[in-house]
């Protein structure tokens, strides 16, 4: 098996972590959330910024990968989020997805200090890499500046690329700049490096550029249509399916993404718990959940087989 | 005992992390360098931003307390940063310093979602508080907007002191904006509220305001100097003494401040481990060392018994 045959491509969504009224991480309606976007042939880049992962210790994103495991999730539709500030925490959690069989690893860089070197960037992803030492390890690095404050640049890849052919396999970009994008399909492309657009916003330009699909917030509440357009970007009426996609995103975003797609949730489903997030994030209030319903209403939204997820 | 005798006041420093080549932390060293600061009288703000903790996992920071309360340095002159992105993480920290007996936490707000809402730190601060529920925490809020880019605004310090009185205890505002912090002395000194200057260039200025010290990484470096005008701030040379701390800085902040300061401890001690950073930080070249060199000594930098740190 080369490293270019296991390269993941698709649509992958940052899976929701539910939560109890109590903060903890409910390991039953992650599974069966999981499950639920297994089906609509989802991937699932548990532990991204949309699962409130950086809001979750080691300990317990630990402890939710083997909840999936144990409930029998193949770890191939895995890409967990392995990057935090910490290399100890970085290697502990990355080593044991790789152990676990996972398709991937998408990596944040370090982001409490600001304006660090690409330098310090290559360290650090550098010294995960060297301490994981498991050739199965494949890194998608991800750059989400308006979060992280700390951009994934070209000479950063290219000397990763240089030090880890194989080991490192693409990138997520979330940073919302197409032209961004694009230059690293164009530069990085060619060697096997998968540049996945950050958001299904850019889906279709991405399949078009030769990318290799989407890593998107939104896939957690509307996987059909999505996956969709990833599987029929060929056909005439591609440009329409993104229209379609861009308006019910737009729905989502009038509010913060997280609560909003909770509270879709829960609407969905008529389970209230699904409303929970970790501080320092919020719930959506009442009225802002009524806004919400109305705006999705209007643009014809629904979630398939809802019920799996009660 | 009341609250209002348990506050803490002076010169803290965010205490320096020896690291190995390897990246891990040196407990011995790190002890040598506590003990060294409270020679100097100066109080131990392990974990702070200076210290890389952030850069750590929490049992690193478990492993490094409980080693200096084994060395038998008083925890009553600790005041550990506990404050991480997961609230389960501040919890386990915080608790466990509190237990040890620590005069008081410094705590971070959750530093990774931006734009964060009041309502939202409100409940990060309060669930750590709630959790921990012992009536011994001071928790001192760390505001640090040019890096965590998430400020601690006086209607959250209005709302936690009024949730909290007693063991909402004082902030650091490392800011860098006097105006700000004057804002926060005037509206919450006259409760007790202790309002620590992030650097020493602010100390004079926070002592006529009628705050209680500074919390300064230089004082990992240059304590004797910052301590003397703790101690005597009402004399006639009290602003001159403040130009000569200012000149002192100003020569290390030419350079990544946590590289620098370690560079002048491995120059002056002679040991060239004190160099050591851990990824995304990286350690001063040899042309900076010197150029730093040269600057120290033209501003008639010495470092007291560095022998003690050799």
């Amino acid at each position: 098996m080369t490293a270019a045959t296991t390269r993941l491509q698709g649509v992958f969504s940052p899976v929701l972590t539910p939560f109890n009224a109590d903060y903890t991480p409910d390991a039953d309606r992650f599974i069966r959330h999981c499950r639920w976007l297994l089906d609509q042939e989802v991937g699932l880049a548990i532990f991204g910024t949309n699962s409130e992962a950086n809001s979750m210790s080691v300990a317990e994103k630990r402890k939710l990968l083997d909840a999936l495991l144990e409930a029998g999730v193949d770890p191939a539709r895995l890409m967990p989020g392995t990057g935090c500030c910490a290399i100890s925490d970085s290697i502990e959690l990355t080593r044991r997805a790789v152990q676990a069989g996972v398709g991937g690893c998408l990596m944040l860089p370090p982001f409490y200090y600001k304006g660090v070197s690409e330098e310090g960037l290559y360290r650090a992803f550098a010294s995960v890499i060297d301490a994981v030492a498991d050739e199965r390890l494949r890194v998608y690095l991800y750059h989400i500046p308006p979060v992280s404050n700390t951009p994934i640049t070209r000479g950063l890849v290219a000397r990763l690329l240089k030090s880890y052919p194989g080991i490192v396999a693409g990138m997520k970009d979330s940073g919302g700049d197409w032209h961004y994008t694009k230059s690293f399909i164009e530069e990085f492309g060619p060697q096997g490096f998968g540049v996945y657009a950050g958001s299904e916003s850019f889906l279709l330009a991405d399949l078009r550029a030769g990318g290799p699909g989407c890593i998107t917030a939104t896939a957690n509440v509307n996987p059909t249509a999505i996956v969709q357009l990833y599987k029929t970007w060929k056909q005439a009426d591609a440009d329409e399916q993104q229209k379609k996609l861009d308006t019910t995103r737009a729905a989502f975003a009038q509010f913060p993404l997280i609560a909003a797609m909770k509270a879709a949730i829960a609407w969905k489903t008529g389970r209230q718990d699904w409303l929970h997030v970790r501080p320092p994030l919020v719930e959506l209030d009442a009225a802002q959940q009524k806004t919400l319903q109305a705006s999705l209403d209007q643009v014809g939204f629904t979630m398939p087989n809802a019920g799996a997820l009660a």
